[in-house]
């Protein structure tokens, strides 16, 4: 993506216009009304939104120009099922209009300390599940953006921010971020901390980020873990294994050009003399995804208890007949049990991945579904979530309707450091082969 | 207790006012009412609650009545980091008496379903930690009802209400029941549903309950769950086997009264010919004292982010300089390592306990501390919520001070039913041998 050759600063990921505001070229209120600007164009199409917090984010701007310290005012999205204070949480529902939280999730509290500005709320899918939002695909409305972080993957890949805050539980970042043509980073579980976030299933549920450069992700994982963490700037790929897997939805779901891109992309990197291997994990695979329906099934339902109580009858279909039902199979008695097999199966993908560094597989089966209805399949992120792996999307193959298909890299549980190392000279690799 | 004498419904527990209400010799507006009039005239006193909803949960109660179906409008009390929808959620602070949900937690909302009525919020201490609120020994108001779920405890044994909810980190929940003669119930890990409720140290934090009797726990158990689950009327306790744990804090911390009761006791259960020999874990306790403050520490400072942020000053000297100083010598690496050392000591103590069927421990160092600026030490709770395990204190010892001492008991994670039936049956045999 050239985008520092646009002209207007809401084309510039957060580091480079900081870079900017450093060396006195562009001031923190300019950064935020480009963005708002550009949300004022855009947002009758993408849809991105679902509150817009204008006066207070170009005060708040304005303030921090004023101050000039090293807070630099970083216009950032929330999920809308993360409490931002004086904003309302909506969930992407139609009765919680009125749900104004006065204190702000841990993630934005320590976001703001740091000098960002949560400009508003992004469109989610009901509660977090697959019932979808408004908005659209940036780069085709006629696509849905995916789900269930969909408006914060389609602001950021329409330029409305540089970063948005998603969340994940099966594959609400790496999908949208993958369809939006955007980067989509889940941590390793647990990173993040997670307090004054609705949870949907709290054994799996990841706070993670969504950008358009490694580098922004890198800077927000810092910030959010208020700790100086080591950034591998350049990183020799050759120093590293790779697993190329499939998955066991290689041949039935996935569409054609993500197969010959990804095959062409391994290929390319074998060519340079990668170490990397083909592996099957197809067992594990279908197993992990047997136990993640049923856990987040028996989880979710406990967890939007107030939701299915009191607000039943506005609840999407597909809610009460999807998650909802799955939960509804399950007892105290099956989920101890599916407990013991989640680790179990866990510690067995984790011996079978031992001798790697990195996994590179999809990380959606093609690129976005057309229409609006559907935010399409997780099949190819259950396990990664499941096993509390992390994982990335790297916006680098394109489908023949000219729409984004993402390269998914995933690493060891703790290896979130050296994964995103990997995945900016990934993305370097990729763009000088284009070239 | 011989509470079924008393003449006034509020000092029923929950099981028998259902059972006069099933008969028709007590209404629901009664039951409710009656336990109102007690706090009216003993909270001057007690301290026990935050807020009240009198004039709701009356309404509620006539509802229920009118509707006169198994819906019996058991009166219960929320610890206040619990969410009440139109309640205000203070968390023991001075700066939330506006933070008002707009949604039940997940507990919440499934009680009110099954015919519970919130009359209201007790207090906590500050943020679940370590500050007190103003809640008084309903025993003698010079001690301290233990903490944090302060008014919990101290609502059930005062009779203002038969069942409270309260919440477990350390020793939440079992320290104030045992310190105010009450049965607290710490189920295993991750049984009862947390949304709603303000984290403190998610890999630990459980929600429990707090009632006068093992009927209640069961019922409220099954009703939380949403699930009929079986339920041990009598147990044959010859049947297993129980470890006596007096724990490495015995001789220096614990008081002459506590030792000698637990001792007659577990004497006149071996003369009694049950299966109980003495079990050496003080290794793998002191360990998870260890694991616990550090670990505890890292989750607590990141899940009140955004008041230690942004209400700095106006948080306790206890809190600034206790948890969170913790929490602040911690890195998510040495967090990382803290949480495979949390697994592998749990393997280890799951190892050492598994022939047994049962833990008879302290519940606390002794009878209440005199004064309420200390709510008391958890040393002898730490290990059980480290370790998922579920447990109970029952209320059988006095110190010579005629104040309340707990007994401990502990099982294996997910064996809470087991657990229940046993303490009922200790209760009993406590009973008997008292007479």
């Amino acid at each position: 993506m050239k985008i520092f050759n646009m002209s207007k600063p809401c084309f510039l990921t957060a580091n480079e216009a900081i870079e900017l505001i450093k060396q006195r070229k562009l001031s923190r209120y300019e950064w935020v009304q480009s963005c708002l600007e550009r949300i004022e164009e855009r947002e009758n199409l993408t849809k991105a939104w679902t509150y817009l917090d204008i006066e207070g984010s170009l005060n708040q701007a304005k303030k921090l120009d004023d101050l000039n310290n090293d807070k630099f005012g970083i216009p950032i999205g929330a999920k809308d099922i993360i409490d931002v204070s004086n904003m309302p949480t909506q969930m992407g529902t139609s009765f919680y209009k009125d749900n104004i939280p006065k204190r702000d999730a841990a993630s934005i509290a320590i976001s703001k300390d740091a000098g960002c500005i949560i400009i508003g709320k992004t469109v989610t899918t009901e509660l977090g599940h697959r019932h979808p939002g408004p908005t659209t695909n940036p780069h085709n409305p006629e696509y849905t953006p995916g789900g269930s972080s969909s408006g914060s993957a389609a602001a950021v890949a329409d330029f409305m921010t540089p970063i948005c805050f998603g969340t994940q539980t099966t594959g609400s970042i790496i999908r949208p971020a993958a369809y939006c043509g955007v980067i989509g980073y889940k941590p390793t579980y647990g990173d993040f901390d997670k307090s004054g976030i609705l949870p949907n299933s709290p054994s799996l549920d990841t706070l993670g980020l969504i950008a358009r450069s490694i580098d922004d992700i890198q800077m927000m994982r810092n910030i959010l873990l208020e700790e100086k963490i080591k950034i591998y700037e350049s990183i020799d790929l050759k120093k590293f294994k790779f697993a190329f897997v499939r998955t066991p939805y290689w041949e039935e779901h996935n569409d054609e050009c993500t197969k010959t891109e990804l095959e062409k992309f391994i290929y390319e990197l074998t060519k340079l003399k990668y170490n990397i291997l083909e592996e099957n994990l197809d067992d594990l695979i279908l197993r992990s995804s047997e136990i993640h329906t049923n856990l987040s099934g028996f989880e979710f339902k406990r967890s939007i208890a107030a939701d299915r109580i009191n607000h039943f009858e506005k609840l999407s279909e597909i809610l009460r007949y999807g998650r909802l039902t799955d939960g509804n199979k399950m007892s105290l008695q099956t989920y101890r049990k599916l407990q013991g097999q989640l680790e179990e199966n866990r510690l067995k993908i984790e011996k079978r991945l031992n001798k790697y560094d990195c996994i590179i597989t999809p990380s959606a089966p093609g690129e976005a579904l057309k229409g609006l209805e559907f935010t399409g399949s997780p099949m190819f992120n259950t396990t990664w979530t499941l096993t509390g792996m992390p994982a990335i999307t790297l916006p680098i193959f394109k489908s023949k309707n000219n729409l984004p298909i993402g390269c998914q890299i995933v690493s060891r549980r703790g290896n979130d450091e050296v994964l995103l190392g990997i995945g900016k000279k990934l993305i370097k690799i990729f763009n000088q082969n284009e070239k």
